[in-house]
This record gives C-alpha cells, structure tokens and sequence, in this order.
C-alpha cells in the first residue's frame, strides 16, 4: 500500500533511500569506471547519476521551487537525456567524452540538488505540493529505472575489457547447483480479462488505462527456459537453422556471429560450444549454472528458442492476467530476468500521456520495440509490479533478459509437460 | 464466390488472365527499364517476372508433374527470393545486376513454365490435382503480389531519373478537381468482434484463424486524408516539429532531410512548400490533386499527421470490424492507397504457417514492421479483401500508401466532425 | 610520327576509327549489358558511349562549332563526369539507374555529335581549327581511356553474374602453355636521367614537362611476375602475413577477405588454393596460363608479392628511363598487364593544367593514388606510350594491373636470378 | 653533439627527462581526462603513458635484461599499438574502454619499469649495453612522440566537451599582437642536392640513408601563412570554390561540412565567417591572433591555399634543404606549426627498415599519407631536426599543422612578392 501524499515523512525517506541506492551501486567503481560509454545505447554511471539528478532539478525544482536556480546552465545539455520539449541535448554517443564535470562534481551537483528537494517536501505550501508531488514521485521511479541500466551498462562495457573486471563480489552461495524445478503448464481459458494498471500506487502512464482484452485459450510455462535447455537448442544446432528464426532475427545471427547468449563465454577457441561456457557477470567470470534462467538473450533469440521448442513467447496480456490471477501456480514471475513477449510495444485503447514534458517519456517509443514483462535480480527493490511494461528492440542483449514460454491452448493435446 | 477446385477451366482461365497481366503492366517498359533495381528493398521488372515464374516451377511443376525438368537449374539461386529451405540466393541488393538471362530470356522461360502449368491443370489426375491446386492457387495471389510491387518498384527507379520517364500515359480524366467528401466519424462501440479470414475463398496464412478480439470504443473518418490536408501539415511546420513523431520516426527525418511525402516536388528551389508541390507518378510529373489521397507516407509520416490533427492510426482491427459491418458509412476503403494502422505484424492467436516450404511465406516477417490495410490503385482486381493484411516496415515511403484517421471514443465530446 | 594539324583528311579519319572501335568492343553486349553499373568506381558501357560523345560535344563543338545546339539540354548532367567548371552533375553511383536515355538514343546522340565533328574536322576555318584542334585530340586520347574502362567495367559487372557471361569468344591459341622467360635483372647505375613526354606527339598534361630526375643506382626485373610465380606466393601464406603487407593493405585483406587476386576462382569450396584456380575473363572461365603474367592485383598486394620475393616495386622514373633506353633488354613492357609503380602520383615539377575546363582533367586527381605504367591488353591500339602515366588508388584490383619486381642496387650481391 | 654510448651517466639522466617530461604533460590531467578516446585515430593519455612504457619493456627490458618478468601477462595485448609480430593487440577503437588497469596501476607500471631501466643501464655489462643501447635510445624518441600526440589527442577529447575544457593555463604573453613579417621568397636553383639524416646523432629510419636528389628550381616562402591570410581565404569563398581543390579534398569538405580550420569557432551562429573566429586550444578558447600561423589544417585544406594563392606546397626536399642550407633565410621552420608537404611519404632509396619488431616502426606507413616537415610548439624539446619525417594522412587535422608555400621557379617572373 502507499502511503498518502500527505505523509511528507514517508517520501522524505523514500526520497533519501532511492538516492541512497544509486550511492551504493555505483561504490564500488572508480572515477574511471563511471566514465565508461561502450555503445550509443548504454550511458556511463557518471552521466546516470548526474541526468537522474536532472530530472528532479529541471522538472521539479525549477518548476514548483521558488528561487531555485540550477548549478551550471551548461548542464541542462549535457544531462538531458531525450526531451525535445526542453532544449538541446549533447549527442548521446558522445556522453562518455565528459571527463568534466568531473564525478566529484557531479556528487556535488546531488547533494546540492538533493537539499533543495528534501527543502521542497518539507517546507512546501499545500498547493504547491500538490502540484510537484507526481513528478516528484515520478522521478523516484525514473531513478530507479536508471539503477538497473547503471548496472546494465557497466557490465557491458566491463565485458569489452580483456581483464574481465567485477562490478561486486559474488555473494555467498551463487550458483549452488540446485536443481531446475519440473515445467508445468498453466492452462487459460478464452476470455475477456482487465489488463493495465488499476490505479492503486504509483504506475507509468503507458500501463494506463485499465482495459478489456480478449485473451485467446492458451498455456504458460510455469517456470523460465534454463541454462541447461538453452545450451541443448545450441547444441541442436539453434544458431545454424534459419527456419527457426524471424527473418531480421536470422539476419543479425550472420552479422553479429552470434552463436551464444551474450556474455557466454566459449571454452572453444573457435566459439563453439564443444567445450561448454562460461559466463561473464556483475561478479566476473562465473561458471554457468544449468538451473538458473537463461539470460542475455536478445528478443529475436527468445523467439527462435521458443519456435524450436515448439512453443512461442508469450503475449504481454497473457502474462499479466496469468501472473495477477495465477500467481501461484506461475514461478519465477519476478526478479530473476525480464520476460521477452510477443506483444508489440504500443499504447493501450485511450492512452494518454504525462502532461508537460514527461509527455515524452514514454509515448515516443512505441514502435520497433517489444514488451518484457517481470523484473530482474537488477531491478531496485520496491520496483516491479505485475503491470510493468519494460521495451526494448528484438535486437537488444545487454538487458537481464530471458524467457518465459507459452502455446496455443490447440496444441495442449501434444504428448508431455517438457516443451519439445 | 469462388469456383470449386473442380472447375479446371475456371482455374485455367484464371491463370492465364494472372499472366497476362503482368505481361501488360510490364508492355511499356523497356529491356533496359525492366532491367533497373535503384535499392536493395526493391527489384528489377524482370526479376518480379522470373521470380513468379520459379515459384511455379518449384512448388507446382517440380513438386506435383510427373518429369518435369527445370530450364536452368542455376536460375534457382537467382530468382528464390527468401526461401532459406529452397537453397542459396542470390544476394538481393545485386537483382540489378543480372543483365543475363535477358528479357527475352525470361520470357521464354515464362511460357515455357506457362505450358506446363497448363498442362498441369488439365491433365494432372484427380489426386495430383488435389495436392497441387492450393500451391497453385497462392502462386496466383502471389504473383499478384509482385504487380502491385513492380509498379512500386519501377516508380521509385523511375524517379531517381532526372528525365522523370512516365510507366504509362495519364488517363483521361486524372485529376479533375473533385472535390473532398466532408469528414464523418463512424463510431464503434466497445465490444467482442470476429476478426479475420472467414474460410469464403482465398486468403493468406496470416489472415487465419478468424478469432475473437475486443474493440475499444472508437471512431473512424469516413474518408482518407487528403494531399490540401497533408499540405496543412507541412504549412503548420509537421515536418519541423519532433513533438508530433515517434521517436525512430524523428530520427528519420533528420537523417533522411523529409520535407514532404515521397514523390512530392516542391516548385521552390530549396525544397520549402512555398511555392507548393508537383507529384511525381506512373504518369510521369503531375499536378497535385488536392482532394485526391495523400499517398507515399512512411508510416511515421502517417503517425505524425494523425497526433497533429488531435487523433491516431486505426488499429488493424478497427479497420477491419469497421469495413465489413460498417463498409456504407465509410469511403475509399479500397483501391485508392493502402492505409497505414496502428497494428504491428503479429502472428493472430492460433496462427500456423502454410506446410512445406511456404511456411516461410508470412510468418517468418512477423517482426519489426506495421499493418496497412485496404488496397491500392496498383492492387491488380480481384486481390483485395476486407481480411487482408498487408505490412511493411514504418520508415517505407516506396508504396501507394496513405492514411484513414481514427480516435478514441473518448475524444468524442470534441467538437466538431473536422479532425482538428 | 604524328602528322601534322594540316592534315585535316588524316584527323578526319583519326576520329572515326577512334569512335568505331568504341562501337566494335560494345558490339557483343546487349542493351541490358550495356546499363550495368556494378560499383560506384565503374560506369555501365552506354555510359561511357554517351560521355566520350558529351565530352566532344561540350568542349569542341559548343565551343568551335558556330551555331552548335545540344540534343537535349538535361543530358550534360547525366554524362559530365566529375568537371565542377561545367555544372551540376548525376550521382556517380546512380549512373547505373540511367534506363533513359535508352542505348538507341545514345547511338543517335553520337551519330549526330559524330556528324558534327566531322563537319568541324573537313569546314572549320583556319582560325577555328587551330583552335579547337588540341582539345579534339584529347578527345580522342579520352575516348580512347574510356575504350579500357569499359571493358574492365563490364568485365567487373559480369563477375557478379553467377552466369559468368562472356565479353568474346577467347581468341584462337589463348593460353597456349608457352614457358616463362627467366628473369634477368637490368642495372642502372646512380644518374641524373630526363623523364617526361618529349614533345613528339599527344601526351597528356600530366605527363609533362620533361624533367631531371635523379636516379639511384637500381635493378629492373626483365619480365613481369606471372601467375605460377603468384601462386606460390599464396601457397606460402602469403595472405596471411602482415609482415609482408603495407599497414592500409593488410586491413584491406582483412576487411575484403582477399585470398587471391580478383576473378581468381579457388576450386576448393573453402576458397583456399588447394585445388587451384581458374580465372575470370573477357572470355569466361578460363584455365589460368602459369607463365601469363599476374593480372588484377592491387597495388597492397603487388607490394606484398614483391616484399615477398626480396624486392620492391619499381619507381614510375626507373621504369620509364629503363623503357626509353634499354627496351631491348627488358620484356612485356606494353600490352600485357599495367605494372604498378611504387611513386605516389603527383604534378612533376613545373605541371600546369590544360586551360579551361581540361584543367580538371588530370591535376585534382594527384592524390592518394599511384602511378601504373605500360599498357594492358585493353588499352587500345596506339594508346600507350613509355612516358604514359596511369594511376588508381592502391587498393582497386578491377584495371588489368600486375607488376614488375625491382630492387635496390646494394641488393646485387644476393644470389642468383630468381625473385627469391 | 650527442653523447656517446659509453657515457651512461648521460643516458641515464635522459631517460629520467623524457620520462618526467611525460608526468609534467599529463599533470593536469585528471584520471577521467585520462581516459578519453575521441576518435579511433586517437588515444587516451593513460593509454600513452602505458604505452611507451610497454616499448621499454617488451623490446629492452624482455630482451636484454636477463630475468625481467613483466607485470601482467595480459597488459601486452593492451598496450601493443600495431606491431603484428609482438602478438595480438586490443581493438584500437576500444582503448578509450580500458578503465581498468587505473590511472594509478598505470603509474606504478611506469615506476617499475622506470626501476628496471635505469638497472639496465647503470648495471649492464657492456655487451648488453650495446646490444640494447640502440632500441632504448629509439624508446626515447619513441616517447617523444607521443609526448606531442598526448597532447594533440587531448586537445581534440576536449574539443567535444562543450564545457571546452583547458589542457594548461595560458602563458604570458600568449597572442600578443606581433606583427607578421613580410613575406619573402627564395630562390633555389635546379641542382642535385644531397638529403637525408647524415648520420650524426639519432634519426629514425625512415630519414636514411642521405641520398642524392635533383631539386628543381624553385622558390619558398620565407615564412608561415597566417591566420590573417588564411581568413582572406576563406572570405574570399576558399571553401566552396571545387576548383581549388584535389578532388577527395573537395569530397571531405562535402561530407565534413568543412567551412574554417579545424577548432576555429565561428561567432556567427550559422558557421560562417561573417563575425570572425576564435580558436579553442590547449589553454580554451582564444583570440584568433591575425600573425599567428594557422594551425590545424587538413594536407587538403593547405593545398586549397596554396592554390587560391598562386603557389603551390614545397616538396619535403625543397624544405629539408633550404632549412639545411639556407636556414637564415628562413624563419619558422622549427617549433611552430608542422608544414604539410606536396610528397606522399615514400621509403627514401636503398630504405632498409630496424631489424627485429622495430620493423614495423616506420615502414609499413608508406602509403597514402604526405610528409610534414619542420616541428610544431607541441613537439618535445630536443626531438625536432632537419631530416625529421612526420606524416599523416591528408584528411588529418588534429594535429598542430599548417603550410609554407612554394612556387616553380618560372613563377619568379610574377609581380611582387605577396603570394597572390
């Protein structure tokens, strides 16, 4: 349940906790590491601490704190990450070029800008909490979205270097060689079922509105593909059947060379999996564990997985309604990795974004983007909820993704709970 | 209705009337012009004309008449467009290279394949016939597939010629100034609708299976928008403005330097609308017809006239529900332009690709791309239909592609019946 | 010996053997043939037929010619090459598109500009001949250049062809299996020695003026490297050992994949040269002649070949004063194979560029290439010349371009007469 | 006069200079400036540092002192730029990536192989010492250089930040406003000059051996060009005037939108030079001081002046003699701007490159690059000489280059001495 907005102390505190966490993921890395872009697509530490801080000075300060002036008005360009609406923006594939400000500046930048929101819950009038609680609220949220692709972006710029650096140690019993839980199949019945947000707590404006959607009979895995499965499609020879894959899927296979999950290390010299692998992590070089889910996988590899298994992924209104109304027959629903679906990122029948510039934050990418439903073990605590949209292109690997399967309820009659 | 496989003469007559069209669209091109591919997305006239001719020869003569022999067995790696289980192709950017076999080369091969199918036909026996009409019959709708491909893909190559060579001579009466029907919104209310392919006749795999979906109330223009309504846009700077796009699509527009929709000549040096626009067509340069349909839109282009007339693309399933129950209450639904929707290509709940090696047919393109629906002025007779799904991915312009507005019901208290 | 100006009935018929051997070596190929443009640095053959005609229009007849109109005003975009002093010209990489003007049309563009000419040739005045004589001289020298290029152009566009068509029948006793010459080697000692075009006859600006050029003492190998020769070097790795390699050619190696010279068919499936070759020419796939010299290599691979054998490439100035001087002791000098020069190709001292728009003939190309001397099977009769300069950047394999091996004097003492 | 190798004392205080010469260049730097990589064809300053202390240890330490072991295994592969025998090496482009080993890892790997050369030298019995001498003196030059690259790479990392950093302050007196001298030219007649490093003191490989060359006669300027001058240029429409360009120079203006030097800041805001220039150099944004030479010029760039104005670029060997013979006629032939030349960087003849990995020091570089001649203000003290051979490709303009002119002697007839 969330508190009320009227519980000023409760949000001084989440306020401070959220930014706190931002402190202890990035602790351990170097002025250096923070400085690291390894592709357009990932930021450096660094620059998600400083456009995170931005958001709270540009959206909530500047606008509902009288007085408030920003530090450096140069900033505003260097941090803003993609508001058309709120000037320019220094080239995203230029943003590990800022060795100034330095990372010294910018904890000041966060101190100083977390002073005047700690002012602004505290000492604000009534109207003009009312007015800036939202996207005060919302730029909670908007960090925590940023606390995973920190952790994202560091492991992919780590797994660049040749020393294969850590992000943390690994803690005490990873790994453990349990075994993979039997995989069961959760029969749904056709039928109209409520998907989206249903407006307790905090949700994103593309969760909304709460609607009908028709769900076709079908079935759901009850747990995620493993290691172990994943490496049998490798073996089979997954990598090498283009009659498994979607045709642009197919065609990133040759380009890439990909023939593994990313950041599977091959023992082979020649990449094959003849000598099994390895697997680079947030924690090093870690030996593969077959039970865990299979990760790294870009959407188009999910979807040739799941076509060779005989199954396909799961649509994101599926997985809603099967994970708010099932639950507890459905494992590994959150925290582990996100679940790549079948489902289009689009907006939901009466759509309407955020007001103001936060219009942009979600509407713009509704297109060349599939959803991926749950968490993962790098979603901030107090983040997922059985609404959550996340998106990224087929394409993308360096996301904590893996998946879930599902089928047609026509082919329940096939022999057998395992999935081929 | 459609005949009963039965009816060989039907079906004899049929095909050679599919044949010939694609005789008479190619009559005015040159050796030279059929020879042309101006990018790798589109082909050579010659090509659309092998091409046809080798999904005869490989999936009806080879597969279902007893000692039929290819021509060449080397023309199957030029002319398989993307059949990975049908062997090696050609590299498809390098169609504009093959100036061998000539014209005349692939006509003779064309009645040479003619004859056998003819002979197929009406010889084959009972069961051979059962087995091979239906290939038979896709290869009809496919080879009416690539007519309306090879006026696209001559017009593109056509326009890149500073000559500006017209495919065919205007028609008389082209571009009397009719004027716009007034804009109307259909409303539709929420509610369960059957979707898709009703088993009447033919249809592609990826209309199938006709399957229930819930429709959101909604409204739909009654006519498409129109080349003075498109000018509006740009006058109002749509093209300067990244607030009105998606993401991908502002991209676009930068990268691409769009001012207009494709084909769209602006009189003015700098390529401004100041001094308004000529269309480049199959009829060489022509006035622009103001209240003819805006066509050649990428569908970014579509999407951004929409959020600037206050209103959306129409899903694939209102445009559907809509044009089968509502078709007197709506205009233009087909032969005009293709109409972009707001659907991304996705397999319906149920899905199974055709057997054999035209499972690879739709399914595998299912990915990265949106739904158009309707048909075009270059659709050949008799292949539209209200279920059919045609797609292509949101950054193409190349196709007689435009849009139909559509709205939440929830706009409805708006006023006015204008869309902005 | 060239005659003088004043033979006008000699020029008379200069120009049109010059112009009917342009229609001879396009005589085998179809109009299809003739529109193919298979890379940017290639034209197709129509073209070459239609700028060597708009050169002559452009530059004689508007110029010399009273009362000389164009055929059509839009055709000096499509055939002006790259001279920025005479407009706006067609995208060197769409030349390809140019369906229209059709190759019929060409061929009555030059029959009229060829009427022209002649008339100028038999009726202009004195004062006009004089001065438009040098510049239709260079035409011809021009057109003859062209005459090369269209034959590697098409021979690189018929390349991609997996038909593997044909320019011509090989001619009788091709590839006759004479023995190679053994290789000798010419010293030249240390000298102050006159390079350049002498005055007698056409040379090009570039050519000029004669100049001192200080020799160091050096050897000339007698013959040129042949194909057995060039076949050990890659049977010794010589692909794939950078030592050998120029930095900016070993990246081409890598990122082109070279592991023979160009239109070198491997036999083995891998492409390797374990099973040998065959060889891609004018006249199809032939048997590669052991004791023919090497032919499409680029300058990176003729520099590894000779860093390979213990030797370098010649300079453009020991080759041209070997050629003058002491022809008699050295072979294949002229219609073989270009012969790559280790000299950058830059003005000699005191260059000056023709006037008027000739000035863009030669000059602005002086960077980033190297000099080839002698001539190749395709350069036409009575082109080539010992002070020839012919150059191409170090990486273009598609001219007809082998080598020559040279070293430095102090090499002497190494034994024997073999390369290595 | 340089020492000989038996005054070890000296050598040992030489090493000490040039590698405190780096700490005091890197000084300012902080570890994220340190880490910067702007372009593939720069480096971070870390990476610098590191680098040329890999060279004393894989090529004097590993060699040449009995039981040295190498820190890391892996940091060869690191720290190796391009010399293919010494193993594999990290992706240039990813150098900027290597945030691990730190900053302070890198100085502890500098103070050990410091510790071990200063050993080598003190301790080595005299054959080691004179086996090794040779490669550890070439270690200083080595450092040296990239010494000046630091800074340049530095300087360019900076000029992407729009914070616009300073490497330094300025010194005193910095931009004065100096009058230019007059321009004055010599004459050299045509003659055979003798060029090249004559062995006294050190010289690279690629400066031998002095050989005879035949000068043409000519002239040179006796001074730089200026920034005033060069402003005229481009006042007087040099950068968008194709005459004056080699044609790939006029291609990069295109492509680059080149409209001033390279880290000239035009005050207008649409690039142009309407309201003039200021200069972001190693000590920020500057006054464009008008006598000062112009820095930062493409070879392209340079040989557009140098046309615009009548002349042309000397060749290297115009400049190494009269800097050799004639050096009081001569000012700012040292420590100001590098002077692009008109000679492509070529082996001299009877060129025999270092034996051993050195090999690839210089030689394999030979091809598409032009020679700069003289020293620039960046160029470490004592590094500069008459015979030095610098060279970068001709689109290069990071580095401190810029032009004298020269002209043919039959020139001299041409009124005045301005260039134009």
């Amino acid at each position: 349940m969330t508190p009320s907005l009227d519980d000023r102390p409760f949000w001084r505190a989440a306020f401070q906790a959220v930014r706190e966490h931002s402190r202890q993921l990035s602790a351990s890395l170097s002025a250096e590491d923070q400085a690291l872009q390894s592709m357009p697509e990932a930021s450096p530490t660094k620059w998600h601490l400083a456009h995170t801080t931005w958001f709270f000075e540009t959206l909530v300060l500047q606008v509902h704190l009288p007085g408030y002036r920003p530090l450096d008005a140069r900033w505003a360009a260097l941090f803003n990450s993609y508001y058309e609406s709120l000037g320019p923006r220094h080239p995203r594939p230029q943003r590990g070029l800022l060795s100034r400000p330095s990372l010294d500046e910018v904890w000041a930048y966060r101190r100083r800008v977390d002073d005047a929101v700690l002012r602004f819950i505290t000492e604000a009038g009534e109207a003009a909490w009312r007015a800036g609680a939202d996207t005060l609220l919302l730029g909670l949220h908007h960090e925590q979205q940023h606390q995973e692709l920190l952790l994202t972006d560091i492991l992919h710029a780590f797994s660049l270097n040749p020393l294969r650096p850590a992000v943390s140690a690994p803690p005490a019993g990873l790994g453990d060689g349990t075994e993979a839980a039997d995989l069961r199949w959760l029969a749904l019945d056709g039928q109209a079922v409520q998907v989206g947000h249903d407006g307790a707590g905090f949700g994103f404006d593309n969760e909304r509105p709460r609607h009908t959607h028709w769900l076709a009979p079908c079935q759901l895995a009850s747990r995620l593909v493993n290691c172990a499965e994943f490496a049998e499609f490798i073996a089979d020879g997954g990598y090498r059947r283009p009659q498994l894959w979607l045709s642009d899927g197919w065609a990133e296979v040759q380009v890439r060379g990909w023939q593994a999950p990313a950041y599977w290390l091959a023992r082979a010299a020649d990449g094959s999996d003849a000598d099994g692998f390895e697997q680079f992590t947030l924690h090093g070089v870690q030996t593969l564990a077959p039970a865990a889910p299979v990760c790294h996988l870009s959407g188009y590899e999910a979807a040739a997985y799941a076509a060779w298994a005989g199954a396909r992924l799961p649509t994101e209104f599926e997985w809603e309604f099967a994970a708010e109304q099932h639950a507890g027959a459905l494992q590994q629903l959150q925290g582990e990795v996100w679940q790549w679906t079948a489902s289009a990122y689009a907006p939901y029948p009466g759509f309407r974004p955020l007001p103001g510039p936060a219009a942009e934050y979600n509407g713009k990418f509704m297109i060349n983007q599939l959803v991926l439903r749950g968490s993962s073990l790098a979603t901030p605590p107090g983040h997922a909820r059985t609404s959550y949209r996340n998106f990224f292109p087929p394409a993308a690997r360096w996301q904590f993704s893996g998946l879930r399967l599902a089928r047609d309820a026509a082919d329940n009659g096939q022999p057998g709970g395992a999935p081929r």
